[in-house]
C-alpha cells in the first residue's frame, strides 16, 4: 500500500478503488483470473481458520431488506463489509446486493484499503461456491442447474465452469428475461445452455444444482421429490432470517456443510431446523479434519450465506492485483497532522491539499476556524 | 444528495467527504456553528430515542488498541462509523483515534453519504459533552478542569465555553507539551488557561472535571479525595474494557448518567461496577422523564464512552452542511449498470466515466471481461 512521508513520519494513506475502476481491473486481470484467484486466497484463509476473530455479522432488518456489516481480522488485518439485501430493488434501477469494504491495519486501526464489493461480492460468492463444489460434488460433474438468473448467475456459471468442470447448464428464472440475459451473456463462454420451463425440469439429471434467487421468503424452491441420488446442492439465495430456498425435507435427506456455523445458524437452510441438526464447518473438509462427500449417492448441500473471511480474501487479492497493476488511487480519508495530538491545529492552517485531483471547482474562500 | 439519471431510473450517488473537506467545511461554517449544530442535532435525536435500532458497538481488540464498528438505524437511515483507539500511535505520526463512517438510505441499502469522522468525532464527543454538562452540571458552572490535553482537549474546551458557559480552564497532561499545546490553541479564545502541576490541582475548585486520557488502562486519574460537592464528572476516557479513569469510590460518590447502558456497562467506568449499579439513561433526563441533578451539592457523572446515535447525528449534520455549502465530491462506490439483474453486463461495456478527475495517468487499454 502506498505511504506519504510528513513531518519525519510515514504516514499511511488509503487506497480507493471505485466500482469503475473495479470494473477496469476486473477487465485487465481478467474475470477467470479473478475468480480463480480469490477461490486460491479463499482456500488459503480457510486452512488457517483459527487464526481470525470471527463473529457473526451486524444486521440492520426492515420490511424491504436488509443491511450488514461483517467484520472479521487476524493479527494484522482487520476487514469488514457494508453489504445490503433488497429484492426490490430491481424494481427501482438498483442492484438487489450492493457493498464496499475495507481493510485496516491491526496495529494502528489505519485503513488502507477502501474498495467497491458489489462485483467483487459477485466474483467472492461465485469462488467460494466453486471451493466448496470441488470438495464437495461428484468429481464427474459436468451439468448444473442454476435456479435463480440474476445478477450472481453469470459468475456462478463460469466459476463452475473454470473450477468444477461444468459443461452444460440448465437455467431458470420466474423472470424469464433474466434467464434471456443469462443465455445472452454466455455465448461463447464453452457452456451449453438450456433454458427450462421450471425449476423441476432445470434439476432433473443434473449432478449439481445451484439456487440464487432474491426473494425475502421462505420459498422451496427446491422439494424432496426433485433431489436425486449423488446431486450437490449450492444454496446461496438463502441468507438472513426468513429468507430460505429449500424446503426442510430437502435438508434431511442432505448431509450439509456450512461456512461459519453460528452465523449460518441464524441465517442459512438450516434456520428451519433444530439447534442440533448436524452439520459440518467447510474449512473442517478443506484442512482434511472432517469428511466431505463420502459416496457417489450421497446428497450434499453446501449452506452458504456468505461469510466476512471470503470479503477478506476478496479484499487482500484485489488490493494486491491493483498493486499489480497500479491501480486505484489515494484518497485523504484521515487528516494528515504534524503532531497527532493537535487535531485542532490542522483548522487553523492551510488545509493539505488533496493527493487526487477534485472535480467541479470547490476552490473557495475559507474562513477562520473560530 | 445528487443522483445521477442513468437509463431512465434515477441512481443514486455517494457525497464524499474526505479529511481536508471536512477541515474546508469546518473553516468555512465555523468550528462554533458546527459544534452547536451537531449538539441540536444530538438532542433531536435523542429525544426520538426509541425511534432507533440500537446496539452495542462490535469491537475488535488487540494489545495496542481497538477497532470498531458503530452502527445505528432509524426507519429511514442507517449509520455506522469505523473508529480505532490506539494510544501508542502518537509514537508513529498517527492520531490515538481515526474514524469514518457512512448514512445510507433503509429503503434501498444505497450509501448516500461517505465522510471522514476523525475530525468529526472530536467535534460531537465535545457536542455531548457539552449537551450532557448543560443538564447536570451546575448552572452557575464557570471553570473547568481538563485532564488530559490531547486531540480532544480543545474541542472540549470550546464546547464548554459556548454552550454551558466555561470561562476559565485549568488543565494538566502528563505530557507537558500537550497542555502547553492546548494553552497556544486556545489563546484568544475567551478562556483563561492556567496549566497546572497535578489533576489535584487542576481539579481543586473545579465546577466541572473532564477527564480525557488515552491510556487504555484502569487509571485513577480521579480519586475521591480530589472530588468536591456540587462537581460535574465528564467522564470521555474510559472508553472499552480494561480502559477507566476514575476511581470506583468517585463512582460510588456519584450520580452516574450514561449514553446506552448495555454498550455503558462494557465500556464505560462502571465496568468497575456490579451489573446492578444504578445509572440513568442521559436521553431520559433529557425528554423529562427522570431527572438530572437534583441540588447544588450533588456530584454528577457523564459516564461518556461514545455513542453510535452521536455519530449519526454529526453525519447528518455534515452532509447536510456540505449540501448547504456546495461541498464534498460524487464518487462511484457502486457500479451505474443499465439492467440491474447484469452485473456481468457491465464487464463487457467501457467502464463508465468517473464523475470527477482521476489524478495520475490510470488510463490504460483494457482487455476483454473474458
Amino acid at each position: 500500500m502506498p505511504s506519504t512521508r510528513h513531518s519525519n513520519t510515514v504516514y499511511p494513506t488509503t487506497l480507493y478503488l471505485s466500482a469503475p475502476e473495479m470494473i477496469r481491473l476486473v477487465r485487465r486481470k481478467g474475470l477467470s483470473a479473478c475468480i480463480a484467484g480469490i477461490a486460491a486466497r479463499i482456500e488459503r484463509e480457510f486452512l488457517r481458520w483459527n487464526d481470525f476473530d470471527k463473529s457473526a455479522r451486524v444486521a440492520c432488518h426492515s420490511d424491504v431488506g436488509t443491511i450488514e456489516l461483517m467484520p472479521i481480522a487476524d493479527a494484522a488485518q482487520f476487514a469488514f463489509k457494508y453489504v445490503n439485501g433488497h429484492p426490490a430493488n430491481p424494481l427501482h434501477g438498483l442492484p438487489t446486493v450492493m457493498a464496499f469494504g475495507v481493510l485496516a491495519d491491526v496495529a494502528t486501526g489505519a485503513p488502507r484499503l477502501l474498495s467497491e464489493l458489489t462485483l467483487t461480492t459477485a466474483l467472492r460468492t461465485a469462488a467460494m461456491s466453486a471451493v466448496a463444489a470441488r470438495k464437495l460434488a461428484r468429481a464427474d460433474s459436468r451439468t448444473m442447474a442454476l435456479i435463480g438468473n440474476g445478477a450472481q448467475s453469470e459468475f456462478q456459471a463460469l466459476a463452475f465452469r473454470d473450477l468444477v468442470g461444468i459443461r452444460e447448464l440448465r437455467v431458470f428464472d420466474t423472470d424469464a428475461a433474466a434467464s434471456a440475459k443469462l443465455a445472452a451473456n454466455l455465448v461463447g463462454q464453452g457452456l451449453s445452455v438450456r433454458i427450462c420451463a421450471s425449476a423441476a425440469e432445470a434439476v432433473r439429471g443434473a449432478d449439481i444444482v445451484t439456487t440464487a434467487t432474491a426473494d425475502k421468503s421462505n420459498g422451496t424452491i427446491l422439494t424432496p421429490g426433485m433431489i436425486e441420488p449423488g446431486m450437490h446442492l449450492n444454496a446461496i439465495g438463502g441468507d438472513c432470517p426468513g429468507k430460505t430456498e429449500l424446503h426442510r425435507g430437502v435438508l434431511l435427506g442432505a448431509t450439509v456443510f456450512v461456512e461459519f456455523e453460528p452465523q449460518t445458524r441464524i441465517e442459512g437452510e438450516i434456520q428451519q431446523m433444530p439447534a442440533d441438526f448436524p452439520v459440518t464447518e467447510f474449512w473442517q473438509v478443506l484442512a482434511g479434519h472432517r469428511a466431505g462427500r463420502t459416496s457417489t449417492a450421497q446428497v450434499t448441500l453446501f449452506d452458504s450465506v456468505g461469510f466476512a473471511l471470503e470479503d477478506f480474501a476478496a479484499l487482500a487479492f484485489m488490493g494486491e492485483t491493483a498493486a499489480e497493476l497500479g491501480m486505484g488511487e489515494t484518497i485523504a480519508l484521515l487528516p494528515h497532522t504534524a503532531d497527532p495530538k493537535n487535531l485542532f491545529g490542522a483548522l487553523r492552517l492551510q488545509p493539505q491539499a488533496d493527493p487526487r485531483v477534485f472535480s467541479g471547482n470547490r476552490a473557495v474562500p475559507e474562513e477562520a476556524a473560530a
